[in-house]
């Protein structure tokens, strides 16, 4: 459902969004029957392939060739696949989009050499991109997202951190991916420095925007909605904003505390997630989604006329907007 | 004792290699103390450095120039680790070279990351070599080894493999990288593409040489020698080619079969690579190895006159005679 309504607002797109697609299921072949079956897992889970997205619509900016293009969105969306098996493994997550992780349906060390062989298949792709610079914002995300999961490590479990703290973690976490993403398809098809300077930081904002609704809906979803239990951040460790804003409230704080020391009953998550949808802390956040949702709206007024402009504001809106 | 005696044979490489050594340390710094320390610590725990110099060797029959070859050879080492440390985790190792694994200093999710951030690193280096079928080896290289990790754990703990699944899997393993390390050194100085086949082949056959060499102390050298326990391999549950050899040895196959158990004690451990080591198997096995280098040694043949065939000859001779 949700997926459908975000394939209309890039209807324009499908017939190259499919290309890619294609691309995505070759980039995973593989000899070995467990990698080709794990990525497989992982890439039929769908995702709403938001990165391909900007790419190309970034690219319209220039010259626009599918062809050029595929080469940067497919590396992007691996990249971002890659980071996905990973992260299961370290938060010991069970289920992605409901289905079994990669983690949980094989084990461990099987999903850390998926994620290897993601990112390798990422790096064989992007051999194929002729320009430099493009390959330099690529490989230098790359390093940044990985040093980004590592803090997301060592923030774990610390309720005793500020929301700057949250930031620069889901910065890292998909706000770089998300701005590269608009930027390299501008860069790759050659449009102007300002253009692709505009871009990125319209996927910047973007991604914070999205982010912290994720965060939020992780709250405030059903179970059902999530395919995964609601609250889970918390429970693997993970303190996201609403948590952060909802810390010092002596109702809810020893919630938190529970859900941290990893036996929350059933009935205590039930009262824990009732608490925070009627505390100040959801709103509080989705206000700051907004903040950001309308700096990213602001980048594409700094934009050349082009008809993807509406395009770019549509898909923010509904990353920005989405209850579920 | 045995690094000192290696670093004679490449003597004339002292100071480029110290250019290497030196940008290796600055690949490998970044802003994450948890990365920083776990990468560094596996930095200096040394290594021989053998794909960085086979990449100086190879250039020898181009035009060399350290500028360039550095960007070679640092990501090929820079994969190496990285293989490394993810190995680490899938075998439960607790003792490199000695020296406590990341795996065990620190945990099996940091080892991920950082197994993680050093080939994104790698990555980022690459970015900086201009010749594109440099790139594509690199990269493709990059992904047979990924896929060469995953056969290693589906052949796990298997009795019933052939020798020729021994041979696929450390052609992946080890010989893959010392293959294309040789190769890129010649393709990236534009040494004629004769010269860089064969010494594609030479590599190939001086890894497969190594790697059982390798296998092989892992049974004969002391825990002291090894780092780390005598038979640590068969304990792990990698099968390597002196125990195919044994395993249809009655006297032995017990044992075989107890360390796979995972319950061997320690005074059988002592008994087994007692039979091991005066079985026929480490004899064949060194038969096997030494065929590998002779052949090896038949591809220096067939390269255009040039002083450091003398090198390659004794690095060659060098890793497939060590007695330890």
């Amino acid at each position: 459902m949700e997926k459908m309504k975000l394939k209309l607002l890039y209807a324009d797109l499908q017939s190259d969004i499919r290309v890619i697609e294609k691309e995505l299921e070759t980039a995973l072949d593989s000899s070995s029957h467990y990698l080709k079956d794990a990525s497989l897992h992982l890439l039929k889970a769908g995702g709403k392939r938001i990165r391909p997205v900007f790419v190309l619509l970034g690219a319209k900016f220039g010259q626009y060739n599918i062809d050029d293009m595929k080469n940067v969105a497919v590396p992007l969306e691996l990249i971002h696949m890659a980071s996905l098996v990973h992260d299961d493994v370290i938060d010991d997550a069970e289920l992605r989009r409901g289905r079994p992780t990669v983690k949980s349906q094989w084990n461990n060390r099987v999903a850390m050499y998926a994620g290897d062989f993601i990112f390798a298949r990422a790096l064989e792709y992007m051999t194929n991109i002729q320009n430099e610079k493009a390959h330099q914002i690529l490989s230098k995300t790359m390093v940044e997202i990985v040093q980004g999961e590592i803090i997301q490590i060592e923030d774990k479990m610390h309720l005793n951190q500020s929301i700057r703290d949250y930031f620069r973690r889901i910065k890292r976490k998909t706000a770089l991916l998300i701005s590269s993403s608009c930027q390299l398809g501008a860069v790759a098809a050659g449009a102007d420095d300002s253009v692709a300077h505009h871009l990125k930081k319209f996927g910047y904002y973007v991604g914070m925007s999205f982010q912290i609704i994720d965060d939020v809906l992780d709250l405030t979803a059903t179970d059902k909605q999530l395919g995964k239990p609601a609250g889970s951040d918390l429970l693997q460790g993970n303190i996201t904003l609403p948590v952060l804003l909802a810390k010092n409230d002596s109702a809810i704080r020893p919630y938190i505390e529970k859900a941290l020391s990893g036996d929350m009953k059933e009935d205590e998550r039930q009262v824990f997630l009732k608490k925070m949808r009627s505390s100040n802390a959801i709103n509080e956040a989705y206000h700051i989604s907004n903040l950001y949702l309308q700096k990213a709206l602001k980048e594409i007024e700094e934009l050349p006329a082009n008809s993807v402009k509406k395009s770019l504001k549509d898909i923010a809106l509904y990353m920005g907007k989405r209850k579920f």
